[in-house]
């Protein structure tokens, strides 16, 4: 797995399946699960989120949805704001 | 505007700025509305939800996101799985 081995998984450009993939490896251990994105790729961490549930049903659920916004400098030097979402899966209480 | 009059703000291909102008008119008149959207545009409804909030800052607040998919028919005739977002958001409390 090429993301860190904490609790969260950021979503960048490789395969949807790979971040599925890793989100479910991480269940396996972890009580929870956080999806971050920011700019475009919240799109997919919501695939991503879905993929999930549907895979593991019923294992699995959404905790949380939090979104947000980041300032980056973009590379002619401006400031833009970059929309953010962050998803907590959780276990399904038993 | 182009929107229906009620609660819910569904975004489409138009600018940004559309719907944003359409949410903040609304949140005139109603306490709380719902910004929808799906597929690749979620990421374009979370963009909306945070120029709302800066702009109209600090008068509204994010009161619920939440994602979930549905199920739609492609033109190949094949069911397709399409991942889908609703920011609510609300008044902030006096």
């Amino acid at each position: 797995m090429s993301n860190n081995s904490n609790d969260t998984i950021f979503i960048g450009k490789k395969p949807l399946m790979t971040y599925v993939t890793s989100t479910i490896v991480q269940l396996a251990t972890k009580p929870n699960v956080t999806i971050k994105a920011r700019g475009l790729t919240t799109a997919i961490a919501i695939d991503v989120a879905q993929v999930v549930l549907k895979k593991t049903k019923p294992a699995f659920t959404i905790d949380n949805v939090a979104i947000g916004s980041e300032s980056l400098v973009s590379s002619d030097g401006r400031n833009r704001d970059v929309s953010t979402i962050e998803i907590s899966i959780k276990r399904t209480a038993a």
